[in-house]
């Protein structure tokens, strides 16, 4: 492949749009998630966030991203008034559906209603989960940090309960999520199904490397 | 699909890698990308990283979660005695190269040597990128955040430069980076090729989302 190199200053030059899509792609592959809440009037809400992260199995800790800007701070603002949360993953039949949650709707309409999904309250949490979600699981908001050099904002949580299909649990803990039809999002707007190349053997520096399963 | 339904205190209970498989697999698709760095000494390292997520398009901040212990804390204190630090997309091609950087090699070993993959100084850039990866870019450290829940290091750097294939760069900024064979993990150890569903256009509310492209 024939390479092209960038300077900085040539993506500082970049037209704002195409700089966000250029810096969205950088990142490689990136998890697709709906995160749904609700505020103190039950009025729900729901979004599309792509950068959920692990941070830690023990505690079992997950952090995402919130902008500091209009769209995504009714999340933020539900988190912090309740306190509760829900990360729904993304499959093939509601992606079109999931990115709609993207637009700017005023906070008196729910990303719910206005797409469709079909809120679900499970057990005792009070945000809703999306009931077209095959993994799904309920957070407990734990603490935010403000990244000062951009005012963004990470927002850790603790994961108080799951729900995933039986027949995507893996005898060795893992979670199939190909198998659960999990998808996966590349740059803003490009929405991508998984093939598994394989499974490998826990590295080791005097063995080589080995597929499983 | 039948589900199942676990409690915070189902999790709590599983066997220690049993959830750690379990959890690293509930935040869905993960980037995959090896960081590579140089000491001053210049002995350089190589690691595997799942948890590299998009901060911000302008400017363009990049981050990264390294856990606090042996195996990752060397890419980290290169990154902090040095400044600087490549992050190279994982391809089909080097996968099983890739994961086999994740076994804990003592710190005069370079992954590189370990792995057979190959060092690539380009330009002014102190850091090694890796030859054999198609998309890479390199980095400017910025800041660290020790998350104090757990211990764990958000660490963030500038993009200072960019090196893709020149037939993967589009029209509208972004990078195919399905096209440029970029891979995406689940869990701890599985690796997956991608399979375009679409593209789809800027969210509007008064509009429906279409497939673009």
């Amino acid at each position: 492949m024939n390479s092209k190199f960038l300077s900085g200053q040539d993506i500082v030059n970049m037209e704002t749009q195409k700089r966000a899509a250029f810096v969205n792609s950088l990142t490689g592959f990136k998890s697709a998630s709906l995160i749904g809440t609700i505020d103190n009037n039950e009025k729900t809400n729901l979004s599309i966030f792509s950068s959920v992260t692990h941070l830690g199995s023990n505690p079992a800790l997950v952090g995402f991203i919130s902008r500091p800007n209009l769209t995504e701070r009714h999340t933020l603002d539900n988190i912090l008034e309740t306190k509760y949360y829900t990360i729904n993953h993304i499959n093939k039949q509601i992606f079109k559906k999931a990115h709609q949650t993207s637009a700017r709707y005023p906070k008196n309409i729910s990303e719910f209603e206005a797409t469709g999904l079909t809120p679900e309250f499970i057990s005792g949490m009070i945000a809703p989960y999306v009931k077209e979600s095959h993994i799904k699981y309920g957070m407990e908001f734990m603490e935010s940090h403000e990244l000062k050099i951009n005012n963004t904002i990470l927002v850790i949580g603790k994961v108080i309960e799951v729900i995933v299909p039986e027949s995507c649990l893996m005898k060795d803990g893992s979670i199939n999520i190909e198998e659960a039809e999990t998808i996966t999002i590349a740059g803003l707007d490009s929405y991508h199904t998984t093939k598994r190349l394989a499974k490998l053997s826990y590295a080791k520096t005097d063995k080589p490397t080995i597929e499983i399963d």
